[in-house]
C-alpha cells in the first residue's frame, strides 16, 4: 500500500553494499517499505539517485522530505562520502551528518558517517546506526554489542560511547568458503545440525590454531567418511564462529553481551555464547536500524 | 619441436583440476612436452580422451604407446575412478595402477590412485606421485615432505612409506580472499614486501587464535593508515602460511623437512621455516612428478 505523500515525515534508508532498504516513516513508526537489490557495490556515483527515486518516488509530495541513510552509500566508493569519526565517540552524531547536493528537490538527502578506530585499525558503516539504535531503545546499556554478518562486529560500549569494536570476516569467509571453494561440492541443500555446530565451535574454540587443518577435513570427511551435507555446512559454521569467538574472547568474557541480527544467525551465536557461560540478549537488527536513523532525524524534527 | 613417434617410449601425464601437462619421454628423460587448460574441472567424462589426444596425438605412432597419469583424472568426477590407497602406505605401487580403456588404441591409459587418511580424514591426488618421485631421486630420505599449493599438504615419509598426512587449504584460502573478498580492493598489482610477510608470519604463528581478527585489519588499514597493496599482500600470505605453520607444528619441529614446489611459493615456505630455525631443503615440483610417473613406467619397461 502506498502512503498519502501528506502523511510522511520522512524517509529512513539502509543502503549497504548489495541491498538498498527504505522506509516511509511518520511520528508513530513504519508507513510503508520497500526494497531493492542497487546496493553500493553495483552502482556509479551518478546512478544513486536514481536508484533511490526508483523506491521511494511514489512516497514525495509537494514539500521537502527528509531522507537519512546510512550504510556504505556513504563510502568513498559511494554516492558521496561521509568521513569516518574516531572511537571513542557516541555512534552517531547529528552535526557530523552529510548533506548530499540531489537533482531532485524533492528531498533533503543525509548520509550518516561510519566509525574508524586507529589501533588495532578498524572501520565500520552502517553497524554505528544499530548501535546507536540499541542505545536509544535500551539508554542504560553498558557493555558488549555483538553484531554478526558479513563483516561481523564487537563493540565495547560505556557510558553511551562506542569504546572501541573489532571486525571478523566470518561471514564472508562462510559465503566464499561454502560457495566458491573446494567445499561446496560437499556443501549442497539446505538443512542444519546442532551436534556438529556444537562440536566444531568447541574445537575451534580450545584449539584455533588448529582451523588451517580442520577445514579441508570436512571434504575429506564427505569423500571417504560419509560426512553429510547438513553436517559439514554446520561445522563450517561453527569452526568461524568459533575463531571468531576465540580471538573476540576479551569482548565478551564475564560481560553483559547483546546480539543485534537476524533471527538465524543470532541465535547461532547466542547458541555458541551460551555454551560459554555467557547469556546474550537477542535485539532485532532492522528495529536497531530505524531507532537509530530515527534518533537522527528526530531532533532535527524538534528544532 | 616435434621428436620422431618412433623415439618416445611413453607419455608422463599431470592431469590436475585445472591443467593438463604432458611430457613425451625416452629412457634419457623429455623428449617433449605441452599443456592446456583442459583440467578435470572443465570436462565431462567422455570429454577427456580427446582433451588428452589435442596434446599428444603428433607424439603417436604405428605402435601401442604407455600413458601413466596421476591427478584428479583419477577421481570420481574425473575420466576413471582411481580408488585411493590407505596409508600407511608406499606412495604408489604399480599394482595398483589402473587400466584405462579407449577409444584410440594407440595409446594404453593407466592412471595412479591417491592416498587416503582415516583419522584425520584426509585425501590426497597427484602429491602422491610427487612424492614418490622425491623418494626416487633421494632414496634415503626420512622425514617431513611439505608441498605447498591450492592445497598444501604435509607428509610423514618413514622407511619409504606415507606415515601420516595433513591439507591445508592455504593457496585457495589466500585466491579467495585476495580475489573475491573485501580484500581485494586492496591487494591490485604485483610487488612483495618481505617485511610485511616476516611481521604477519610471527603474529600468527605467536597468536593463531587472533587469525579471524587479523584479515579485516588489511582491509582497515589500506581505508584508514595507508597499506599499501604490496603490504597488504605480503601481509595476507604471511598469515595464512603463519596459521599452516601452527597447526602443522609437529610435522615441522625439530624435523628434517623438504619443500617440493614451485620457485616463488616454495621460497616463501622455506623463508617463513627459516625463521623457526628449520633448514629446509627444496626439491622441483615437476622434476618430483616426472620422476613419480617414471617410478612407475620404469618396471614395466623392464619386464
Amino acid at each position: 500500500m502506498t502512503p498519502a505523500p501528506t502523511s510522511i515525515d520522512w524517509i529512513a534508508v539502509d543502503w549497504g553494499t548489495s541491498n538498498l532498504r527504505v522506509w516511509a516513516m511518520d511520528a508513530g513508526g513504519i508507513l510503508a517499505e520497500a526494497q531493492s537489490d542497487d546496493g553500493m557495490g553495483k552502482l556509479a556515483r551518478d546512478g544513486f539517485e536514481a536508484a533511490l527515486l526508483r523506491l521511494i518516488a511514489p512516497w514525495l509530495g509537494d514539500r521537502v522530505t527528509p531522507v537519512v541513510a546510512c550504510g556504505m552509500v556513504g563510502s568513498r566508493q559511494g554516492w558521496h562520502e561521509a568521513p569516518y569519526r574516531a572511537v571513542p565517540c557516541t555512534p552517531l552524531d547529528r552535526a557530523a551528518l552529510v548533506a548530499v547536493p540531489t537533482t531532485d528537490a524533492r528531498i533533503r538527502m543525509m548520509i550518516a558517517p561510519g566509525l574508524k578506530q586507529a589501533n588495532p585499525a578498524d572501520v565500520m558503516r552502517g553497524e554505528e546506526t544499530q548501535i546507536a539504535g540499541a542505545l536509544a531503545l535500551h539508554p542504560a546499556f553498558d557493555g558488549v554489542l555483538c553484531l554478526p554478518g558479513t563483516h561481523a562486529k564487537w563493540a565495547q560500549i560505556s557510558a553511551g560511547e562506542v569504546v572501541s569494536f573489532q571486525t571478523f570476516m566470518t561471514g564472508e569467509m562462510f559465503a566464499l568458503l561454502s560457495t566458491q571453494s573446494v567445499l561446496r561440492h560437499g556443501m549442497q541443500g539446505d538443512g542444519w545440525d546442532d551436534a556438529a555446530f556444537d562440536a566444531a565451535l568447541s574445537d575451534a574454540l580450545s584449539r584455533p590454531e588448529k582451523i588451517a587443518a580442520r577445514l579441508f577435513g570436512l571434504r575429506a570427511e564427505g569423500l571417504i567418511a560419509g560426512l553429510t551435507p547438513q553436517a559439514a555446512k554446520s561445522r563450517l559454521s561453527g569452526l568461524l564462529i568459533g575463531i571468531e569467538l576465540a580471538a573476540a574472547r576479551p569482548y565478551w568474557l564475564g560481560q553483559a553481551v547483546s546480539i543485534i541480527g537476524t533471527e538465524a544467525l543470532a541465535t547461532s551465536y547466542a547458541r555458541a555464547l551460551a555454551m560459554q557461560g555467557v547469556t546474550a540478549r537477542l535485539l532485532p537488527a532492522t528495529a536497531c536500524t530505524l531507532a537509530g536513523l530515527a534518533s537522527l532525524y528526530q531532533p532535527m524534527a524538534a528544532q
